[in-house]
């Protein structure tokens, strides 16, 4: 049994290309005693993959080159020697760019296909979901009557982050790249507005957006949303950030806005990364599975076939191409 | 009685200059009931009034044209026809740049020269000192072994935090504008590292004085020194965001550091602003009062003689040119 696997042949010095991954093939080793061997169903694409593929510092260690893209999945297993799983069970972990894994499978949480579809387990129940969670219920702390404006609103975190702030009583305003995907922000998630960032009147569009200015700026991208979101920042207003994908593709860090404002309004501003929070895992899970039950929180996928299509679907995201969760289906789900 | 007074003139572009006051001479109304009229000792100038002269929005409302400058004032009473004052009492308000003042008195505090001198009630027991108490301990949260990096660390408000950060056991680092001032700064002040921002290898000594990195950096001046500190920060570091003077005579405010650091390092800034915080003003008159009795707080005084010189005078501060908390004599001290 072949496993195909995509590695890291080189580090892009600016935008990465899909020449920046190789697909090697290995063979699958037999399973050890104790040991789990699932098929990779969905591999999630996100942004932080781009931080992996650099080797300057950041908060996590840079792939290697030569080693296998690291990215969440969901799998079933095949074989199991570990009493934990059997046959059939399905799971989410860490198996990275590649079409099978085999671990002894501490790493795994098990999924039940009733209670949600499975690919949630990267999206709206996964990482993304409970960035967009713990960044604005710990960071934003936002009360009801408030304005949460959040960047990449169409997006796997920012859509989730402005349906949580309806849920939580907020006026909810979105930024995001095309007509298109507001209307889907708006229409679709349920968010009070929702402007476009390539708008020649962007800036005057989110003023228009937030008459009470923002009391909460979730922070998806960095760049010209953020500096324009500083301006309109309530007394004691809140920023989690989340991500600044408008610079992961800079060879040098572009300068950022005056920060004066943060002073004059007493801002806050807190960068976070989800792994830090594990803790809230048990409370997110509870919260956003029954929000998505009750009809609450909707999202959309922008699946691409094959596990061959991940270099060039990872590009979509730095381009804004995508159209929500972007995944890859590396193989067929077998609950659909 | 005469009541010499300085009002704004006009509002500076970039730089204020001496041009912008205007000397006006008022009389000195008769005391009603219940009011208490006093003569200013000490005048106190603070970066903040730079703000105050602009019609920029801000954090509190712009001195208008012909209005008299505002400041924070030491004073003796010299007629009350208010129960809660004698004349010869010593106290502590906010008359601005006039030789005397007249109020209800409820806005006074009583100073007890035994106590403290009664110049440091606009110093390190007035706001200067309260700002480094809040800034410091309730943003910065500073924990033994931790390195807390101040700048303008000769100034009113950085000598302050810089002690109170070796009173709670931490490493304490200072950035100032010249040789003189750093060697102040550790010899006098006990820092144990000071590095000038006007050095070329500024960025390296920051680095060398800060080997375990920077947990806290109390920010007073923006620009150059705050990027420079970004580039330190350890996992979950707080920057309480106190002054950003570097930017304060800029015709148009220049751009700020790229932010990624702050998301790679978790870190936390906070702006603030003191009067908010005046809930803290016992402890902290608790704390640093006895601190200072200890011997334990050192201040220095640069004091310049003559209401007529506060506008020359307040230039030094943008200029870097004061050394110490910078105050106007207006009329003899009769304590010392």
């Amino acid at each position: 049994m072949t496993n195909r696997q995509i590695v890291l042949r080189s580090r892009p010095e600016a935008a990465p290309s899909a020449d920046n991954f190789e697909m090697v093939t290995a063979s699958v080793p037999p399973v050890p005693d104790g040991g789990v061997l699932r098929q990779t169903i969905y591999l999630s694409l996100d942004p932080y993959m781009r931080g992996r593929m650099s080797d300057a510092p950041s908060y996590a260690p840079s792939v290697a080159i030569g080693q296998i893209m690291v990215g969440h999945t969901v799998s079933h297993v095949v074989e199991s020697k570990n009493p934990g799983f059997a046959r059939g069970d399905l799971v989410t972990g860490y198996d990275g760019w590649q079409e099978y894994g085999l671990s002894s499978g501490k790493e795994l949480r098990k999924l039940d296909p009733a209670s949600a579809p499975i690919s949630t387990a990267v999206g709206i129940l996964g990482m993304p979901g409970m960035t967009a969670y713990v960044g604005l219920l710990d960071i934003g702390q936002p009360k009801a009557g408030e304005t949460v404006v959040v960047s990449a609103a169409s997006g796997a975190v920012g859509g989730i982050v402005g349906q949580i702030a309806k849920i939580k009583g907020c006026r909810a305003v979105g930024v995001a790249g095309s007509q298109e995907k507001c209307d889907y922000v708006v229409r679709e998630l349920g968010f009070d507005a929702c402007v476009s960032y390539k708008s020649d009147t962007f800036r005057d569009d989110l003023a228009a957006a937030c008459p009470s200015g923002i009391d909460v700026y979730f922070d998806n991208v960095g760049g010209a949303v953020f500096a324009a979101a500083l301006r309109l920042l309530t007394v004691n207003a809140r920023i989690p950030l989340c991500g600044t994908i408008s610079d992961y593709n800079a060879g040098k860090p572009p300068s950022g806005p005056n920060l004066r404002p943060l002073l004059v309004k007493r801002a806050l501003i807190k960068g976070f990364i989800v792994s830090d929070h594990n803790d809230r895992a048990p409370a997110f899970l509870n919260d956003c599975s029954a929000w998505l039950r009750e009809g609450k929180l909707k999202y959309r996928e922008d699946i691409v076939d094959g596990l061959e299509q991940a270099p060039s679907a990872l590009l979509k995201l730095f381009a804004g191409t995508n159209f929500g969760k972007l995944i890859v289906r590396v193989s067929p789900d077998p609950t659909r």
